[in-house]
């Protein structure tokens, strides 16, 4: 009865917070776990902490034993590694979540300028559902290949959204800086950038106006508003595992209160479980969404300068990852958004 | 032959700092710390990183000792309580740099406001001056009393001054979302805020709009600029001991160049021995800047949007605090800006 | 039908955890909240991450209301205030777990020498059970008022108590150098302690030799043993926030074999679902126990000295303390011992 | 008048160490800095933090451009290649400070059986003297060759070698479990365990009994000694940058005193200005020691057991690493052993 679920690329640390999930969650089973380093091996060797939790062995990839043995498959893949399995898959009936960015962009073309590589599957870009559950749930339920979407965009997006569709704020010059901790740069070792040395007691902006998060960004805002949009993002490592806060200035297009911008978040989020909405002076705070499917939304509203910087909070491993993706999977098989995910923080 | 030199406070977190330079500086001697708590115990009881290194013992407050004793004083007590001392010593030649916030803001009724009590000294506030050295010099020279700069408005003056006067940004309408390590709140335990188990892998902002360092950018902004200057400012804690960045997004007035922003930086800061300036697509991080008396400015100019970012780095404790109030005394004295200062992050 | 459960001291941090794993417990209701500081304030006010979760108010302590609405009561009082309240309530068929250290030594001078006060409660001290479930399940069935552990005891207890009763290493000279994080410390300031700029980057052996948690493991340890037990014990704080490691170095009475120590391990433990045995040359780490209700068991052993080290890991926020009650109240309610405790690193 | 320095792996973590402690030393001028990957670069782009400081350039390995151009050497490489250049530059009067294991161990087949590679030069062991400056001063300033002690060995051997002198202690059962941060690891990624991610909140026992500092801290005391020394060690990663802290504990031959073991140091470190004595019931900790080159000794000692237990800490880089060194140059130059190493803990 439950729903029989693959990963590819088992090993990641995105895909440990997904097995950890799916374990619990009441409605699934693990059938297939696919890492090339660890095939063969238990994967308590990629997960430590799986250690009594999960005797799962990793096998290599293999479309065949895929597509007779799981129902859903989650693809925690790198970018432009996880399309050519979607290529090899494509003719089936097999539901696919893919965490990588390789169906995020919808142009071919912006995608190579940002990713560096050819699109191997260009034609599927269209009808790949952007996997942000509280704008896109009704193409989630229709679809059967979702793009979900990166950390930083998720926590921008659910932040603007709102404010650009109620005609507030001017779309055309948002700034963002971004803060993420290191979960979000995964396993690979970078130079100067993710050893502990590196990261320690440090704050490092990088790659600015140069992330592949912000055409990102910009796409899903223009697509859901049909406004232009136009973002200055900025990212930053902060030492901590797992969290990120966007702090977003937006410039007003007339004098609001703290009401008016209360009364267009609740609307736009009602019944939504997990957006949590925080009114001045309350502000939210990382160690409230780490380990938690929430994104957290607050602001502050400066009269004098109009001037509207609203503070948006969420796991990256978590909703912006393998929790999203979960959420997605509710979704589309009519669960309860909330089914094996609580609430998050549960220990 | 030393300047002798006396500190109120000494058991502060900012004294402990202060004390270690003066220790090393070459033309210093300490004469006299003050402390209500550690009367009559070794300064080591206060800060044991001293131990094997300084052997003085704390003393009570008394008005001779200070005049006998000392040529300049340091004051390290907190917001409110330090004018009290000034008071009863302002008939004397000491020369004073006062760390606290009591001197800096020239209008005793915004002292009011924004620190809930009335100014015991209101006609010194017109001669202090506000001891900005890369600002100020002229007038720090020439005073006997100083207001050491806080540490948030160091960061921000820094990085906007040379804009404003350059006329190339909208100084009505300035975001700032700085980010403070946590030595920047002291030793005094604040409920939910400054214990680890709050801060710890937590990312926290705290009275937006509403911190009394906003008063203090805004003013010393428009008093070199002549322009009014509007500031938003959001102030959050970051799991650090050590270091400040500001983010600050300014509204270009016209179109830039990277080079022209250079330029401006450049020409402002000729000759700033603690000055960094980093040139796109290169950025400050907070380990390069915590341990020394550097000011790091990097930026991002997105085109597009004419928004300006711009990265604002320093050790809250040195350039924020102590090495800054160092810095002033150097000044005072004729010394050169960094003697025992070599620079900063000696070991 | 779920049990009614009420919780004294709920705004401290250890209740935050407890209540977290109420609220999903299939079999619990949480009927009352006491809290002095807050009564009359909503939970969220002391638990911001139980913000959506949970909407209880705090109450002042009442007896007849904690009579009339609790079954089972969580005391999270200070040692020594704990007491105070069985006293009140003990002429009734509530049951009890005292997470205070108040039950937990037999001895009532003992306790006055160690905790500096006068037990108030001297009679029940023979009949609260030592809520140490892996050693003591049977007793645990039969009471209504357990003492529950204190955090380095159940780290320590359960790394010896397998290896003294088989009679192997010296149970008269047995050294432990423990390290918590600070969750262990509470939410109380302490000076030069628990703040983040004292801990921050730190290690700090305290109380060496003179923590109350020494005597509790010499008297469980000869009670279960039937043999003196002897401890050296020196505490030390981390600057992580969950975790316990007890590094205990063993003196073996006669040459010993890996294979050796593994059977006296897995015999002791057969069957308990908490308890996590690592064969050298594996050793468990913090990040694996942290966040769940296991206690991980490492060992390395010299053949040339004979000195056996053991390396035990726990959670002292669960395992070590709100898990280890959830796993005493499933014992006493005859539920599986993980019931509600799924595993812990859920999310 | 300077001594002419030159540094073999200047990109190396602790060569930044070293160059920044160099820069100040009144008496040295660094003329030559090797690296490989930055040949032809500037040394800031290796350690960003001298930017602004030094504006040396890195060079290929060239003999006779170290040969014309350097007084002293430090080698700053990994193990087993260290040798290499050794054997290259052996027929010249430089001298060297080693910074490798390569020339510690006294055996060749011993370093053959601990670090994997036959000896280059083993007819170098000899006379190569290890450069613990409190024990081996008189060596240090006749020699041409240092083996600088590696970092565990460095707060083993001071713990112990006064005790295991004065005859007090079991010399052949010596427990050590020692703890490091991660900064002794270095800047090469190793899977699982310096990345951010592995280490953050964490703390990890690795190599129990396999780590090569266990045979050089055996040799070297027993060197010292005269007695047969075995030691248990385990050394363990815990999330700072800098210091270790070693827990020995010793098998005292009697009962002792608090006042015996206080003067059994004191005696021993007369005059040493690196030492610090705590005398129980104080204790040092990681935070007065990080950033200096103190080695700070504190110690519990329970009468009951016999058990003597000393806590042993450091800062890994300095007195572990690139402090040492400078202070070994002191001693060969006949320099006072603190110049350029004022303390420490400077800014």
């Amino acid at each position: 009865m439950a729903i029989k679920i693959g990963i590819l690329g088992a090993a990641s640390y995105v895909a440990g917070e997904l097995i950890k999930i799916l374990l619990l969650h009441p409605q699934t089973e693990i059938t297939y776990l696919e890492s090339e380093t660890f095939a063969g091996q238990n994967i308590t060797l990629a997960h430590s902490f799986l250690r009594g939790l999960c005797n799962l062995s990793c096998e290599k990839y293999n479309k065949d034993a895929v597509l007779s043995r799981c129902e859903l498959l989650f693809i925690c893949k790198s970018h432009g590694e996880s399309m050519g399995y979607v290529v090899d898959l494509q003719d089936s009936n097999l539901r696919i979540v893919d965490l990588s960015a390789d169906f995020r962009l919808k142009d071919a073309q912006i995608y190579q300028k940002w990713y560096g590589k050819n699109h191997l599957l260009p034609q599927a870009l269209a009808h790949a559902v952007y996997g942000l559950a509280e704008i896109n749930s009704g193409q989630i339920k229709q679809t059967s290949l979702i793009a979900n979407p990166g950390c930083y965009p998720t926590s921008v997006i659910l932040a603007c959204a709102p404010l650009i569709q109620a005609g507030v704020v001017n779309s055309q010059a948002i700034a963002v800086n971004a803060f993420s901790g290191l979960s979000g740069a995964g396993k690979t070792p970078k130079a100067g950038f993710n050893l502990f040395i590196d990261a320690f007691a440090n704050i490092k902006p990088y790659r600015a106006g140069a992330h592949a998060h912000q055409p990102e960004i910009e796409q899903e805002l223009q697509n859901f508003s049909q406004q232009k949009v136009q973002v200055s993002f900025i990212p930053h490592i902060v030492p901590i595992e797992r969290g990120i806060i966007s702090n977003i200035v937006l410039n007003a297009n007339r004098t609001l209160s703290n009401e008016q911008i209360a009364e267009i978040y609740q609307e736009f989020y009602a019944g939504q479980p997990f957006i949590q909405i925080y009114h001045p002076p309350q502000m939210p705070q990382i160690s409230d969404v780490a380990g938690t499917n929430f994104c957290a939304l607050g602001w502050y509203y400066d009269q004098r300068t109009n001037l509207l910087t609203v503070i948006s909070m969420l796991d990256n491993v978590l909703k912006g990852a393998a929790g999203q993706a979960v959420q997605c999977m509710n979704i589309m098989y009519d669960f309860p958004q909330t089914l094996g995910l609580p609430w998050g923080k549960l220990l």
